[in-house]
């Protein structure tokens, strides 16, 4: 509960009476407690100078009890309205007045924020987010172990993927090779949707995998990830079916290239938008740089996106124990695309990559 | 587009000049674009009396034109702040003056309502939810014809579960021959987290599927559905491995006569509330109503838990093309739970059952 007592230590800095937490990941974050209620209300109330509560689906309570919470839960039946009895709870301990709540404006919804503010009179919202983003940003041992082997079940997921590849094999049928082992290692959920795109459908940086066979002289490209006790891993490899033509072997070295460029700076100091602007300068210079649509990555940790954004634009260092992503990509309608993408750890003394699948370009037979 | 022309006749009968939607699943209904951008903003502008607008992250913006979208699209990088392309967008479109903006409340997050609001000076905010909702209750031919498809496959998911059954396999294991089997026959996305659960942890609601193995005399509850075309299904059934005891059958039996009880009202006319209470008289008579901790159900569509919440408090009625789940439960911690769930369609005379899967006790060997 130590990452709990860091959010009140900072209610007090800042004189909050009190922080309303209700994200699965913040409320894992702060309790240990991992829950995806979908449209039930779920909520941590986090009070400067009291016992924190709990609001969840009474179905729930057994499960947060698991946890080793032993403060206030308010559980509440479909039929019941929450906020009722979060504020005959309010009532009852008598706090002092309270001037701004403490809210997730990124993820509290408006009708959520209006019923939150309506228990406190005349009181403003500011936002917890930026706070529990600069707490969350710098990884613990313990998070990095389990980091390293979500990352470790990322690297499995390619080696089966790259294993199945048969000429005629469907994209979805690799996918589902690939999940499939994967939960037979025990993996409940994969971090988004698994991504398998073979030939000219690797060239859409959100392509979606279908029925397309594969192809001799297809590019085929894996992104996948896995949630592992409450963190993501993520990884993209592309590899090249049957044979390699010039043209594309020319696209995966500029990759590559771009790719290992950004791994070589990522260490405690670098600004965050040279990791993107490094690349990026790669691949200008090869001509590619219009089909590099996005950011070079972003932070990785319990969201599989988190916080920073990883833009040329984000003037913020790196902190020993950050996670996150490189990943630039290059795309072609045509030929199709390749990204190269690995889990980064920055380290003391610069940075380790928490995925090893090897990057240098696979031609398989 | 015909759901589109409807929410714009709405906002004509209300003299409301502009509604911003932005949920997944609301932009696919309005659209036909199905994408979950994440973190990105994604939005569509309906306006009274102008041409629609959707804003996208740029990588988006091909997809979006494959869907036979024809109007304006902003695009937007994710150095870039979208919400200045909007900006500049509305100034030249000299809309008349708006004074409310109607907005997804449950779904909008407190700081992109802060962000909307402020494109339209001295604006306030009414929901668009509701009427959203009632739209989408009441399910076309079209969106029938998926949904009974989607059914069919957890169907198949239940009877490949069913088959995988054998003495010592742990429930990943089947929940993984599952996911496989479905991914293999297309299915990219399940609906939910699949769950397999043996033995006391069918006791728990939701319970997390594991190493245990299962043995003979357990119970195996199966809680599964797939998104196909942008639909979802979700089906439970509840076996026995092996042999069965006086006690579970008994507990079988109830909520099999809860479900069958509160199917057949299922019909136009119907007030939903009445549902839950049947189900749940039913099983309060035998002694279990304290082992009964959910609603009755949930509408079922686009979202697997959608619009309208099956509570027993639910003044609404049936009708016709209307979507939704009846899964009553008794969750027994020592002995485990039994939950058996439908998809229902609700016809001119009656009700239709979209999953199939057989209902009687099957004692597996």
């Amino acid at each position: 509960m130590s990452n709990l007592l860091n959010l009140q230590q900072w209610l007090e800095e800042q004189s909050i009476e009190v922080a309303f937490i209700h994200s699965t990941e913040n409320v894992f974050y702060l309790t240990n407690f991992y829950n995806d209620p979908h449209e039930r209300l779920m909520g941590l109330f986090v009070f400067r100078n009291a016992e924190p509560m709990m609001v969840v689906p009474s179905m729930e309570q057994s499960q947060v009890l698991d946890t080793g919470w032993n403060h206030e839960i308010i559980g509440y039946k479909d039929h019941e309205n929450p906020w009722d009895s979060i504020r005959a709870s309010l009532e009852q301990r008598e706090l002092p007045k309270v001037d701004v709540v403490a809210l997730e404006g990124d993820a509290l919804s408006f009708n959520r924020t209006m019923s939150l503010l309506d228990l406190f009179e005349g009181a403003g919202a500011v936002p917890v987010e930026d706070q529990l983003n600069e707490m969350r940003v710098v990884k613990s041992e313990q998070e990095i172990a389990i980091m390293r082997r979500a990352a470790e079940m990322a690297d499995y997921g390619v080696e089966v993927g790259v294993a199945a590849l048969k000429e005629g094999v469907t994209e979805m049928e690799v996918l589902a090779t690939i999940e499939y082992e994967l939960k037979k290692k025990g993996i409940r959920e994969m971090s988004f949707s698994t991504m398998v795109l073979f030939g000219e459908k690797s060239g859409q940086p959100h392509g979606n995998p279908g029925e397309r066979a594969l192809k001799h002289g297809d590019f085929v490209l894996f992104d996948l990830g896995v949630v592992l006790d409450g963190y993501t891993s993520d990884i993209t490899r592309t590899v090249v079916y049957g044979e390699v033509s010039h043209e594309q072997r020319r696209l995966y070295q500029t990759v590559l290239e771009a790719q290992e460029a950004s791994l070589r700076i990522s260490q405690e100091g670098t600004r965050v938008g040279d990791l993107d602007q490094t690349a990026r300068d790669i691949i200008d210079k090869a001509g590619y740089g219009e089909l590099f649509p996005h950011r070079i990555g972003h932070g990785l940790g319990i969201n599989v996106h988190e916080y920073p954004s990883m833009a040329h634009t984000n003037n913020a260092r790196l902190k020993a124990g950050m996670t996150y992503t490189i990943e630039p990509g290059i795309y072609d309608e045509r030929i199709g695309g390749v990204r190269i993408e690995d889990d980064v750890l920055v380290t003391k003394d610069g940075h380790e990559t928490l995925t090893k699948y090897p990057k240098n370009l696979q031609v398989v037979e």
